[in-house]
């Protein structure tokens, strides 16, 4: 189903450490903000991503992608919208947009299938539907 | 142009470091890994990358993305091997496939264009043709 | 010369990234989040650093150490405490707390130096002396 | 005691996503650096750190420091050099060289204390006391 959750904002100053000698953020760090995201958004969902884990749901990523629009520089204030964008039993994505005072400067998107403690595929259990919007 | 380069492969031991509390690496890491792999390959296109970038010609990522298929676990062996799949004077594209003791764990691209010293799109120049196979 | 800087206090949210398999943070990340403190600090004292560095002004770290007195674990809410603890025109050392809910969980220290453009030490110039308290 | 192991040289190739915009190796990457010198002096001293935790002894890290000598580049080649330096039933030291062609670029140290599954600090079981050289 199309997630209808109007998503979250997670606010990410960029640290020095995430740049690299071309002197702007290094593209591999733009995935851990959108975790970062991610996790705002389960929070805003209604529940912490830690106590789902800690209850033997695991979101293991299947899929990750990124589209670098303009450069990041460091501490730079970097909102990253996050939202749902499609959730089923067995698998979750999230979508995600980047920017740096209102100018975009990227978008992602990420898919998860939900893994069990012995990080074996699993169906989500029911309990857990209303707060994916199923 | 598709290139006929034969790619490289690149010998990754998966770090303690990389690990997350999943039990796994992280998936962000594999982007580290294939950059690793992509300079290797520049090497054995005939120029060091970091030659490359002294001599003002940057490879700025434009898209990255990658699929998961087995998880990866610390100390395991990953062999990264990379090949371009595209190129053009403006922009380059490299493939990716990870294994582990011959079997797939993920597969990746990433998409780049030519930055001169100053951070602006350029062309790549002539001198630099054979080597990305133009 | 001692600081009598009061220090400040940063924020960290420990990234599900930031943990290992062991199913804490992994200890190189407190380097990061130290980093983050001096960042903030330099903020305190009247300067951002990014602008520090545009103008020429670097800090290259020349010894790090911490101590860890407690595990942090993935979505605590971390506070580093930065002060200066020691400055001169050519060096300057930060010491940082780390503490989780008010329990300590970590102390740190790292001393700089101050290089100009060429990556060479030098001497802070004079207009910085009044926000390294010198 | 101390020991008398000979230590081993592990092989680093500095990668781009480890510089920073200094355009030098972030000084947070010297300790992942020595993690992998560790993971190869244990294999060295014949036992995969990997297989000690699945037998359920864990090492975590209770202090850790790093002196910076010379800056390291993107693609140098950083030969770490491991060494058990103390060891009892309860903790044991590890020290590090690094250097890149023959010139030291940094020295390190970390302090570990051995714990149990439930991440209990506990006493090194005897069968592993020919490892740690006790």
């Amino acid at each position: 189903m199309e997630s209808h959750s109007a998503g979250v904002s997670t606010l990410i100053r960029a640290r020095y450490s995430e740049t690299d000698q071309m002197g702007v953020i290094h593209h591999a760090n733009y995935y851990i903000w959108m975790e970062a995201g991610r996790v705002d958004l389960c929070d805003a969902m209604g529940i912490r991503y830690r106590d789902l884990e800690k209850a033997g749901v695991l979101l293991a990523v299947i899929e990750s992608g990124c589209r670098y629009i303009r450069p990041v520089h460091f501490d730079d204030h970097v909102v990253v919208s996050t939202r749902m964008s499609k959730a089923n039993a067995r698998m979750v994505t999230f979508a995600y947009d980047l920017s740096v005072e209102g100018f975009p400067v990227a978008t992602g998107e990420t898919r998860h299938i939900f893994l069990n403690r012995d990080l074996k595929p699993t169906r989500l259990p029911h309990r857990y539907w209303p707060v994916f919007g199923l």
